[in-house]
């Protein structure tokens, strides 16, 4: 049976397992917590599976290990049947793939560098280095990014357009991370707002 | 005609342009340049086409504009016939952008944010906000980011496994980026050097 190593509250590890419950396949999988806060993703055993050192990790029956949550989902949503998270033609594909890449880097990849940066982020044994100035424009960028997601829902129902994608459950889990790192959307980001309740509804989130 | 809108001697339009030669659809694709030294990259004209106000974007025919070079090429590879970059299975997709990824985070971007940060970079007018600490740091991580490709090709033929991929392309490029930022190669790294040499005479590069 397939293994993902992660850390259940995490935002990462939440794609993941949001992308396979979007496929029913949430059973097809074992998880495996991985003890970040002990440093567990810092020793050699965890680095041999992601040299990158992060969480989730996909290990295929085969002993292939998969890191970074873009690819991870590339293979639930080609492995499983059900509705297509990362789409079917050439121009689906290019435009759910271009706004994960913004829903990671403006927001998911910018709370994180605002929380590892300039709060005490997970404690001073895991952030062994901390860039204060850096990580407060990270702050600005990700209510810049907030304010573009809002935008972009103004126009239609989802990140990537009239269907539900992976676009979503990114932006979905970087609102989550800002939550936990006390960022808070800006109150006139109303369709931003909307499109999180309608989200966070659905049987992937909700149960 | 589909266009691009990009800048020949960049690495990011050169991610897209080789990704291009291997599918034979240079030909496909009107290329549009853009005046990033006169900061026309920051127009409104531009920013409606990509509101990250980075080259390069691609324009269908149907005026639906795709930035983000890993969605460009999701499309190229899709659109044309031609061995696959992006992979077939779900595991050569996996493991492919699981590399295309690391090739950007480990060695493009650091390059990039060292480039930007911690050297004139483009100049006064168009680097408005510099961290040179935060640079300076992204240039140790470049040089972390080779000594692991080096690695990894020492055990096989290219970044992603047998086969060449755009995980080759974007680390061709970021290496090609680092030449430019006057970050040099360790001279220890001789699988990195011997697959840059393969990769240089390819027709898609060598022409």
């Amino acid at each position: 049976m397939m293994k993902i190593y992660d850390l259940e509250a995490f935002p990462n590890p939440a794609r993941v397992r949001i992308a396979l419950a979007e496929k029913n396949a949430t059973d097809k999988v074992e998880f495996v917590e991985v003890d970040v806060m002990g440093g567990e993703h810092r020793t050699p055993e965890f680095l041999a599976k992601n040299p990158g050192g992060t969480v989730p990790v996909l290990e295929l029956d085969d002993g292939t290990t998969i890191s970074e949550c873009t690819a991870i989902t590339e293979y639930i949503d080609h492995a499983f049947e059900g509705p297509s998270l990362s789409g079917k033609t050439p121009k689906e594909r290019a435009v759910i793939h271009m706004m994960q890449r913004r829903a990671e880097s403006k927001l998911l990849d910018a709370v994180a560098a605002y929380f590892h940066h300039a709060t005490p982020g997970l404690g001073p044994d895991i952030e062994t280095y901390q860039n204060r100035e850096w990580g407060e424009k990270q702050k600005g960028k990700a209510l810049e990014g907030m304010r573009y997601f809002d935008k972009v829902l103004g126009n239609q129902p989802f990140v990537a357009g009239d269907d539900f994608s992976m676009a979503d459950i990114t932006t979905f889990a970087g609102l989550a991370f800002a939550d936990f790192a006390k960022i808070d959307v800006p109150e006139d980001c109303t369709n931003l707002v909307a499109w999180r309740e309608r989200v966070a509804a659905r049987p992937s989130i909700a149960g």
